[in-house]
């Protein structure tokens, strides 16, 4: 334990000067949620602990139960932060309806083009591929958060299976270029990914 | 250890009657696969080891490196034999070149909506997801028996990036149906699923 929040005097990492429990509480929460991500990320979702997790963070296991509660729920919560950039994604289909399909593939690979963005998704997705728990949240959010919002804008016919197919290309592209690094997709320029990848999803969004 | 093949009176799984070595040799590697896929399946390709396939077969962890070699050896080989069904897809792109794209999504669907065949390909998924050296295996078993040979079929320009396209919506259908499970994604008839895909994996292999 490199420090407690209990204990304002013991040294903190990354040099943040010491404050008060009150004070520091939403930077004590942020960095229970850095290294709850990186945790799950580095040993997925079955060999992280609350305890390694609290350890990671520098502060006591009843504090990551205090602000988050099960394993399950720190999980969700790490989860809603690494989706907060796909989360404007509903947006990208407002507009012109023959363009939806460009809009939403850019967008998708601006978040995966950029490590920030994209390794706490991946790593989300290697949890969720690897535990029914951690696939039953995502799903949950998934659905939720974005294909559902999708589906809603569109109002279509099979609006929800169209988001899903939609959604099967780009995650597909996703895994086959970042996680498995085919060659010769995984060094293909993005702008020419986008031209093929962009008409499929305009055609399972849109088409008849 | 149950079972050791260098002694041939100790009892054996499954009920098979005790044979000298020679004899049981083909038996043993087949059980030591078995073991294998299991093993990976269940456990992921980092936590898997020799020993406990060795163990899980019931024979001595020498046994399995007899046989195979490494444990990168055994999960290669493991790929090899859950990747047995899908050998067949390249023949699926002989013949009239409008279909087949219909063709190879029925012959992907085919292997997985069978249980038999799809778990063992599941399983390979998720540890080539989580583990840079089975990442490394699966992707150059994909490329040398499936997609370069697809691609050669193609005998079109960009070919191999259009194979990869092409699996990449396979693929990633395949995840969020079977893995995943997103509904209606998960619950819908093949055959609808079918009807949408093919024109895509059609357009990706022969499009303009």
């Amino acid at each position: 334990m490199d420090a407690s929040p209990h204990d304002a005097a013991a040294p903190r990492r990354r040099g943040r000067p010491s404050r008060t429990q009150t004070e520091a509480a939403p930077a004590t929460r942020d960095r229970i949620l850095d290294a709850a991500r990186e945790e799950f990320s580095e040993r997925g979702y079955e060999k992280t602990s609350v305890r390694g997790i609290a350890k990671a963070a520098g502060v006591d296991s009843a504090l990551v139960h205090h602000y988050f509660g099960t394993k399950e729920q720190v999980f969700a919560a790490a989860i809603e932060v690494a989706f907060a950039p796909a989360l404007a994604a509903p947006a990208a289909v407002d507009g012109p309806i023959d363009g939806v399909g460009e809009r939403l593939t850019r967008f998708m690979f601006g978040i995966w083009e950029n490590p920030t963005t994209r390794s706490p998704l991946l790593a989300i997705l290697r949890s969720a591929f690897n535990n029914e728990a951690a696939a039953t949240v995502f799903r949950r959010l998934l659905v939720a958060q974005l294909l559902r919002r999708i589906a809603q804008q569109l109002d279509l016919p099979d609006a929800e299976l169209r988001a899903e197919l939609a959604a099967a290309q780009l995650v597909g592209v996703a895994m086959l270029r970042y996680v498995i690094k085919l060659e010769p997709l995984a060094s293909a320029d993005v702008e020419r990914i986008i031209e093929r990848v962009a008409p499929v999803v305009q055609g399972h969004l849109t088409g008849s």
